[in-house]
């Protein structure tokens, strides 16, 4: 299939909707979908939050009459009825002529069955236009419909010479409001925020989305609309040290600790302060396993999870080959020789170096943000277990 | 004076010219001509070398008949005899009848004259176009003839976590190829690189250009065309510890070797090595005074000195407050926290921060090349002393 110029207008019309989803459709993924007639836009639509309309849903509800036109859609059109009905019956009943689709679902429960309903009902389906931006808007989903873990980011702030707070551990601020604003958008993006309990007995950190922040200093963040959520955040806390009156608990959506610790007095009292407690395997050295994390993380339906915690655990989840992306704010400033590490891994040789790939540096207010990809070690996933 | 939109591509072009002697006129300014009459370009001249003609000589020679002729050049035409005859008489014999400056000698033996000798020969000089180009072009130059140090780059190769080494002093190679060449044109622009003896220890470093190399991997560095010279390469060594059979001695230009030992055999065998001995002021602790390297290197008529030290001598001169500049190669790695620091430099408290002005972020190869203004803090050359 070779597509026109007015076809790909369409699609990055549809994607640029979807983003409208960013803050909002967990766990389900962001779509987007244009409809047109005669090459003139009839109607656009987009996935607001779980349980509503869907894409083609939204767009086909503003029309009396489909009849003869083309659906764009960033995803494939379910085939199953969820808390919705099945989309591709949907745009069958509205009579359109053809579907463009940038992307197969891959959720076992579509996986193509909702192209084949179409062609099957006469309808003309032409799959993978501009598939890659499709697969990077929805990267966590799709890798955990394909049986993966959810996409891990981590981030970190520092010095140009790679410090993260005073030896003392005196650290706020390293990096200005507008790196600060820009953590917010990461964080809105994420079902859920991964932390430490260290980083809740030092900072008493909330971790939650705060919303008028980041509209106030991000005014042309039109994608929000006032559409967010706040994501799960998960403490590990092997030890269950967690003082019950924690700023976690004051705001924000649902406090999950992960611990090795089952059935004490402790766990009682967090759960009364709020928490939800879950005992998760042993990594074989007294403390909760990470990867086992990822995994509880995964089955409950988190697509992006941040990881926003202190050197030791930063360092232990990058050892263990789970971050997938890693943005570091760098401040310009150095912090000197005394201060604390970047990331705790001590490593002997050169050949240990942990390669990354930088896909994107830029200025965020005074300070500067370094977006890397991680690739995987060969066997990185052993080394922690 | 107001110019016009022909005045400024004339001046580009020339600033332009003046960099085809980046890397060869040292101690004198980079400087380039433009000579037009009715609207074009009729002759075009540079520096190339100290000792050969000047930008507006070079140019004129190159005309029969100079009369009615605009003459752009990036610095005021100089006034004085030196190893060639001025410049404004040179102007003035050929009979041009306007000559645009885009900034000010500020040389004692010119500081003005030249223009106004310009002047009262009848000819128009219109001073200041494109001023903020043409002192960046001779950044070191300008500010050592305003009775200023040299100006001082530093340069670093770190990894994104800051380290510069294993613990066990492994660190080749930290970058790849692309920022080794990017570091040899840093090189040859400099007049002087500065070290300390444990870089001569440790890696035996020669501290040359190896211009074959970088015109290989740059071949679109024409501004090279050849012309370049070994810098001054001047090694802090209070204690003479440098070995005579160094690679320092094997290659390159002159070395300096600036210490506090004086009339020991030592100092005698250096010498017969190739090496030229000072003996500088004390720091008050047993060590070569910073602030006395620069000006020495200041008073050897350096404009631009690029420091290529460990972290230790780093860190001593940025906490004097003599770095103007930094360069740091960042490879997309981690190399973990029992790393070597970028700096050596320990500081206590976030007040203690030392701010810096990031400029420019670029890649260079694999890896990212930071480019950074250091402000003066108050009072941070007299904790040198």
């Amino acid at each position: 299939m070779s597509f026109t110029d007015f076809d790909r207008q369409m699609m990055a019309e549809a994607l640029r909707l979807a983003e409208h989803g960013r803050y909002s459709t967990s766990p389900n993924p962001r779509v987007g979908c244009v409809i047109c007639r005669d090459d003139q836009i009839v109607s656009r639509g987009w996935h607001q939050r779980a349980g509503e309309g869907h894409a083609e849903v939204k767009a086909l509800e503003q029309l009396s009459d489909a009849r003869a036109a083309t659906a764009y859609v960033t995803l494939e059109p379910c085939s199953h009825r969820g808390r919705t009905p099945p989309c591709a019956d949907t745009l069958i009943n509205a009579g359109v002529s053809r579907v463009v689709v940038a992307v197969e679902d891959p959720n076992p429960l579509v996986a193509g069955r909702g192209i084949t309903r179409l062609r099957e009902a006469g309808i003309q389906v032409d799959v993978g236009l501009m598939a890659t931006q499709a697969e990077a808007l929805n990267i966590g989903f799709m890798r955990r419909m394909r049986g993966g873990l959810p996409w891990l980011r981590l981030k970190s702030a520092s010095s140009i010479d790679g410090r993260t707070a005073m030896a003392s551990g005196e650290s706020q601020w390293i990096t200005g409001p507008a790196a600060r604003a820009d953590v917010q958008k990461l964080r809105a993006q994420s079902c859920a925020i991964l932390s430490g309990v260290e980083t809740i007995l030092h900072d008493d950190a909330a971790l939650t989305v705060r919303g008028e922040s980041f509209s106030a200093e991000d005014p042309s963040a039109s994608v929000l609309e006032g559409q967010w959520r706040q994501p799960l955040r998960l403490i590990v806390d092997s030890a269950l040290r967690t003082p019950v009156d924690a700023s976690l608990f004051k705001a924000g959506g649902e406090v999950v600790i992960a611990t090795r610790v089952a059935n004490s007095k402790r766990h009682q009292a967090l759960i009364a302060a709020g928490a939800t407690v879950v005992v998760l395997e042993d990594d074989g050295h007294g403390k909760v396993s990470l990867p086992a994390v990822m995994q509880y993380l995964a089955d409950r339906s988190c697509n992006e999870v941040l990881l926003e915690a202190g050197a030791i655990l930063a360092g232990a989840v990058l050892r263990a080959g789970l971050v997938d992306e890693w943005f570091v704010y760098m401040a310009p400033c150095l912090m000197g020789s005394s201060g604390r590490p970047l990331i705790d891994w001590p490593m002997a040789a050169m050949s240990e170096q942990q390669a990354v790939d930088i896909i994107d540096i830029r200025a965020v207010g005074k300070d500067w943000r370094i977006q890397c990809r991680v690739p995987k070690r060969d066997g990185s996933a052993e080394e922690q277990s």
